[in-house]
């Protein structure tokens, strides 16, 4: 199905004409009625009500089938039983009509006679060109053109704002939920229409500024990311993700596989395509306000302006927690505050003014310092605090008024956050809410959790550098396609020793490996290698090698060899008697101070992701791990090393050598070309994978293959 | 100084009679004016101002001096000038008064004569029996009784808790910070009254059901929180802990001590106290009115009941984040519940009530679907979710009234907590407030947190058993005073070897430790104890061992030994020039798979701190350490060993055996005895400890001795 264009996402926001099929006779408070609902509002399109008796309701003539109609309106809201809707929609389609929106519930929501009815829906407006949103949606509501289909009625406050959602309630509680809204469309189950659609038309509308998603789960997730990543070039996109089930992912095979939880998957496309993730409601709703008010956010350096030096500390609490700095004042900032208090009295950031404005005129001295602080070129955002409290006839009205939003007003280019104690009170937030230049948040940690974002989203988001991913030219793909359509003839689904050959193609170093099928080769093999050095053990059928027992570092001699050899064989023989034992393998032994994973596991939306982590206990107890969408850029492959918990112990971590970390990203990018390259590859561990002064070389690995 | 009697706290918040020293002859708006806002609040009690002019102000009597007053006040207010102040104070002992506020401020928040000046006045008061709060408060309010004394005026929502604070912002603006209070202390710089005796007053005063505390630091540590160990078995204590700088560990010499930083520190207390510690100024407000609403909570499992799905998957995120559960329904709760719905829809937690409601009656099925819910025993709450639009003249408030509010009534032994979505709308928020039986919240995850907390308080807190902390008797105590004793006249600080000796002496499993004079001792005893060894240097100027090549692991025989000798003598000759080089350390060398650090740390006002973590790369890179204040229960040690981020190591992971716990919390016991019975140690490690599965032995300590 092609992208809803532009004129269709108009036909459905704001048509001239809509039809209601299955306008119910029962009217008045309770009933939920779409028909009664668009009188109230005052909509403007013509409203041609439908349904099987044909009596006038509300005043309104009523059709007994939308073939009766005099013209073809541009919209259908269809709000009949299940059973009732295919008949309904291939009505329309008879008719002509081109945008269909399916309010009714009870299909691949609900059971397998309602999978069965929403799949011929489907394939009744295949090739059509008509489109249809829903069936199990709420409908749609446009705020900035008083268009709303949908069985429940709403104040919504007009804002810049296009909500795409999977659950009604995030247009009826849009007030609350993301502050008011533009246009907010209800997807439904999305049999037609889905989150792709709708974000490259809200992309497109001039009217939006800012996105809002709320999303259960997704289908077409490759073509959703494209999109996103253009879009959020331009406006920024929020997303709230509910269900964080992990279930989707104790099934898999490999290490990487288990390490990547449906979560990670989401959160690694989110931030593939400048999406930003909301914490939780609260941020969703904070973030709506901020992204409509402040323009930007030029660095990271806040000052503070407060009445209560208790309340500045929790608020250079807040800076830190989110990363922020408190702005070091210039010296003439400093000069020109200190006039303004006692002598014993050493002014800073915070600005504690209350030493300052007790007995004096306090509001004026507020509002000076404040400019103050807005004039040093050191500040990039200045949060205001002070009470709500009328004490002693000092009016925190005029402190906003005259103070924040003038201050506001006259610098656009510095987000002023007040933090009023008591915000609530006397209309604070409101006045504020009006002025539309500055947002009332109640507590600092939400200020800072905005300032963060702003800062994200105009450093990190907005202006990123359109880079390439990785192509390495020296990759032998030919070679690789033959050893998996081997082992798919073959009929094997885990390649274990084959892999290293995989990675070797793809450029990636491997240790040398040979295969001894007995003791003496084990013997000759090792003398031409040269002690010390590692055995594992053959056999297809030991999947977990080190816990099976078929595994020994550090071999020094033939004696150790001799002894470890049968070890090994007693102890497979013992923990996988079903083995088919090939022999076992001999390698260099080369100890590392550091050791990593780097592996894969193919999403079915998002395709391949990328895992990269510190090798044993750091992965599996302190899931030391991250995660990318492939393909990668190499700046990509560089964060990935960077942000995990225990980077430093790449970058000469007590005495020991920095680690190659460009051999180490080349790395990661090239295994990231390779599971592009081959979709075929399902999941994918190099471990471990180990990591030194001079060069990276790969030590073990494994693939899952479908 | 003895703690505040109830007497002494009840003649500071209720006096009968107050002066206020230095009543300002300006009065109006913005004068900040004690005596007009008393006045204003309608105070019974006596008001004598005081000033040098002695003319009336306000139709009021005014006295030159408080010896000139026709009785003695229960209480004096000084306001005047810092340098004013000792002049002020020296009359009101002389007329006899016994309890003093000081509100001015530029004493030991300021600069070296403030600091200068608070001394004297600390003399001044010191044996009198006089009590004196500040320098440098904003007073106290008492909502409970109306009495006011402070330089600002503010409206407080009367509630039954109390607020100690060392802000004045927490007393103005407790309405939004503390939801209101009842009575609300100011200690300012606490010369004279501190933290522990308004806790302990708190903890008396009947009137006083919750207490809230804002700190920034403390002195006299141990006082505050012996006492707060017996009140927060009666009252929740939640403290707001401001000012995170993590400044004061940096000097640390030993590991345990730069790995416990101040905040860490506070944390300890915390815990030990049953002290709840609010992550934020939201919190801080959600729990007081939750502490004061809901009367406990069974359990973790939590029913849902919901208008939109979609918020009902939200809830569900929500109650995971806060470790609770989703309730499974009986069998019974569901059968009653599925008559309301339509057979495709099946009915569950979270009962997602849109397929039943609508086009039916929808505030009687909600209110029926919460009644069926509440009655289920295996439900211990029950969050309501719905929307405050009047959605189709759905009318939200007799939900809130005839469902909510009513149902909260009906079993007051299940917390029902309502998440409206717009919850600020249509005056819900004030309906929920004044039933004193549900709170409003306007989002899913503030709602887990609450929940947690009041699980928290009512089953961790509040009837936490009275165990005893560990004290072994088989401890070698004078051992041990003999070492330190000698160490100190040899004017040692830093304690190498030794300090195996002391932990022997407190029944610690060390490693039998030799020490070779050169190579030909070190073959004869490496021949005694058996291959393979551990060697390490013994030089008192060598701090980090490792780092300096001073210790080698798994010597196998005498060329190995040494050669490692020779290697290690010039390492140590290179690294650290200045050390003079004792001999070696030889030791049985015991491969570990676990390796842990118990150490502690002495704090200033808290006394020792233990520390317990993984040893190696988990403590210092992942920061896989916790913490406890000395002495020990047996229960908090296992605690320590189950709560660091990689516990399921000690329980027999991937194959290996469980570790003896039993072994490693008896050690853990005993380091904490040995620092509670010699104070000298300020630091100590013990780092690391190898935990076997039948024994655990230190096989390196170090402890700092002042």
């Amino acid at each position: 199905m092609a992208r809803l264009t532009l004129e269709q996402y108009y036909n459905f926001i704001d048509p001239k004409s809509v039809t209601i099929i299955g306008v119910s006779e029962k009217t008045g408070p309770g009933m939920f009625h779409p028909l009664q609902n668009m009188l109230k509002d005052g909509c403007q399109a013509r409203i041609y009500p439908v349904n099987i008796q044909g009596r006038d309701i509300l005043g309104q003539k009523v059709y007994k089938s939308v073939l009766n109609l005099p013209e073809v309106p541009d919209l259908a809201f269809i709000t009949v039983a299940r059973n009732a809707v295919l008949g309904a929609v291939k009505e329309c389609l008879q008719k002509g009509i081109k945008s269909l929106i399916v309010l009714s519930q009870g299909f691949d929501d609900a059971d397998e006679e309602g999978k069965a009815l929403q799949r011929e829906i489907s394939q009744a407006i295949a090739g059509t060109g008509t489109r249809l949103l829903g069936p199990n949606t709420l409908g749609l509501i446009n705020a900035l053109d008083n268009f709303h289909v949908s069985f429940v009625d709403s104040d919504v406050p007009p804002k810049a704002s296009g909500v795409i959602c999977q659950s009604g309630v995030f247009l009826v509680g849009s007030a609350d939920l993301t502050a008011g809204m533009g246009v907010g469309i209800d997807i439904g189950n999305a049999s037609d229409i889905d989150f792709a659609d709708v974000l490259s038309c809200f992309g497109q509308d001039p009217r939006i500024k800012i996105i809002d998603i709320h999303m259960e789960g997704i289908r077409g997730g490759g073509d959703f990311l494209e999109i996103a990543a253009q879009v959020s070039r331009e406006k920024p996109i929020l997303v709230l993700k509910t269900g964080k089930s992990e279930t989707g992912s104790k099934a898999a095979i490999s290490h990487s596989g288990s390490l990547t939880g449906e979560d990670h998957v989401f959160e690694a496309a989110f931030r593939k395509a400048g999406i930003m993730r909301m914490a939780d409601l609260e941020e969703f709703q904070d973030l709506n306000k901020a992204f409509l008010t402040y323009k930007g956010l030029k660095g990271k350096r806040v000052g503070i302006i407060t009445i209560s030096g208790g309340a500045g500390i929790a608020a250079i609490d807040a800076l830190s927690q989110y990363g922020l700095e408190v702005a070091r004042l210039s010296r003439e900032t400093l000069e020109r505050m200190q006039e303004f208090f006692p002598p014993w009295f050493q002014v800073t950031n915070p600005v504690d003014m209350w030493p300052a404005g007790v007995k004096k005129e306090l509001k004026e001295i507020y509002v000076r310092l404040l400019q103050i602080l807005l004039d040093d070129p050191q500040v990039d955002a200045v949060i205001c605090i002070y009470g709500a409290n009328k004490m002693s006839g000092f009016d925190p009205m005029a402190v906003i008024t005259e103070g924040v939003i003038s201050e506001a007003k006259r610098r656009t280019d510095k987000p002023v956050l007040p933090w009023v104690i008591g915000i609530n009170q006397y209309g604070i937030s409101r006045e504020l809410e009006q002025s539309g230049v500055a947002i009332g948040l109640p507590n600092p940690e939400r200020i800072a959790r905005v300032l963060a974002r702003l800062y994200q989203y105009h450093h990190e988001i907005k202006d990123r550098s359109e880079e390439k991913p990785l192509v390495f030219q020296d990759v032998q793909r030919q070679l690789v396609a033959g050893i998996i359509d081997n082992a798919r003839k073959n009929s094997v689904k885990i390649l274990g020793s084959e892999v290293l050959e995989i990675l070797q193609a793809y450029g990636i170093n491997v240790i040398s490996t040979r295969l001894a099928g007995n003791k003496e080769e084990a013997f000759l093999l090792a003398g031409e290698i040269g002690y010390p050095v590692v055995m594992k053990i053959s056999s297809p059928q030991v999947v977990h090698k080190t816990d099976s027992g078929g595994v020994r570092l550090n071999i020094k001699n033939e004696t150790e060899l001799s002894l470890a050899y049968d070890e090994m064989l007693a102890a497979i023989k013992a923990n996988v008697p079903e083995a088919r034992i090939d022999g076992v393998f001999l390698q260099k032994y080369q100890p590392a101070h550091l050791e990593v994973i780097i592996g894969s596991k193919r999403d079915e939306e998002f395709g391949p992701v990328i895992v990269f982590g510190q090798g044993g206990i750091h992965a599996e107890v302190h899931k030391d791990v991250t995660f990318r969408l492939a393909p990668l850029t190499a700046k990509e492959a560089r964060e990935m090393i960077g942000e995990l918990k225990s980077s430093k112990m790449f970058y000469g971590w007590r005495g020991m050598p920095a680690a190659n970390t460009d051999a180490l990203a080349e790395s990661i990018g090239r295994v990231a070309q390779l599971v592009v390259d081959f979709p075929e590859i399902t999941e994918l561990d190099i471990n471990p994978l180990a990591v030194g002064a001079d060069a990276v070389v790969a030590l073990d690995a494994r693939a899952v293959i479908k």
